[in-house]
């Protein structure tokens, strides 16, 4: 591993923290809904989404880290900015998930672009998020195949989930590279 | 006083006008109803509302010089966007008053963080924001408590006042802060 | 012309592209409507809006050149963002068309005073910026008293469109001119 231990854990904590905050709005506003009630529920969401979306930031902090030279630089602002980002992103697709899906998809996509071009951080920074934007979606499919959780009417174009999904998990995958670049940075 | 008698009336008038454009905004969405005719108004606002506001703002200056030497180096696009970023919030408040709680909460707070990120300042900068965001929904409850105004029910928990207002808040004082900052720089 | 017939034919396919997008967002959502079925169309659009969007890029590029020397550097992260941050207004404006004129008006004046101020450029941007908010929205009050489409009663106010219209289009206006000096730094 390219992180260390503590690192990983870092990032398996802000992504399950972020996780729970996210889904609870999604699960409040009526974007997703869970279907089953057999594993124990943290908040609004089912146990095992915040440990996923942990796992996933932490993996997509190590792939970051083997792609190529982290960029030096530590700046807690840099961090606090990338999170608060992805979050804001996250919030707004659960305020706009009943919202056309034409100008809905837009601005999520549009945001996300934002966020890359505000971070930054080249071909790595970049196959981190295009890895999250197709490996996301197609675990949650999964989750709606396996009758675990479903969209929207509104939002499940995408068979079955969102079509701004990608999009969503492309920020989120962008900023886990930040993150673990920021990590190494601080050592 | 460590602003002049001009910069101080210079935050007075910033804050009182962005005081009437956001209540303007809450007002007309239904955000916020006054409850008593007695004093006279200014466009949507009761006369009091933007006083208090524009004493906030020239408040929040002097004590962000008081808090320690300011940054150097005027740019007035960094004071148009940082006035901008906060009207901007208060408008999102406005809008999605009546959508969950949670994800709207989660937005105002993320966008704020965004802000306190982008404006930077430190420690100063954030015993601002934090001031702000401890006094003002306290003032706001007072103002409630005396049935002046009232928030939708929608957007009432915290003792009558939205669950998003201390971000809001927290914002303005981050705004404030850097306001003063550059009318020093500006000397 | 200040511009290359290549660099030209690029705004006008980031322009007329950006137009289809915008205009789909807005068809969509409700927030505008073709009148007259006349006329062929693309996606959601009058063949001749995404063309008239596509001339006025090329246009404000030009004038932007005409206005004194660009500013050298060339980052394409800068150029997807000016077009990302303009289509996130576009969206957003579709997605606002029917809340309260007061806050949704001021949230996309303030957006655009963040795209400019983060995009920079100085009088000439400045002056891109406004001849674009001046002459798209009378190209599109000219459009609506033709009857070839028309704004939602909630958003008809300027004459018959929407008052956040001039924002939208000085954002446009801005990041056409950024667009411009990007395209010649590239050279």
């Amino acid at each position: 591993m390219r992180l260390r231990a503590r690192e990983l854990a870092i990032l398996f904590g802000i992504g399950a923290a972020g996780g729970l905050v996210g889904d609870a709005g999604h699960v409040q506003a009526g974007t997703t809904t869970y279907l089953d009630d057999a594993t124990p529920f943290v908040w609004e969401s089912a146990l095992w989404f915040p440990i996923l979306v942990g796992l996933a930031t932490a993996s997509l902090g190590e792939l970051r880290l083997r792609l190529g030279p982290p960029r030096p630089g530590f700046d807690a602002r840099v961090g606090i900015a990338a999170i608060a980002a992805v979050l804001a992103i996250y919030a707004v697709t659960a305020l706009v998930y009943d919202e056309p899906e034409g100008p809905a998809t837009t601005l999520i996509v549009t945001l996300a672009a934002l966020v890359a071009c505000g971070l930054g951080g080249g071909a790595p920074a970049l196959i981190c998020g295009l890895a999250a934007a197709i490996a996301g979606p197609l675990a949650e499919i999964v989750i709606v195949e396996l009758e675990l959780a479903e969209y929207a009417p509104s939002a499940d174009t995408l068979a079955g989930v969102a079509l701004w999904l990608p999009a969503l998990y492309f920020a989120f995958g962008y900023v886990a590279a930040r993150l673990a670049e920021l990590l190494v940075a601080r050592r």
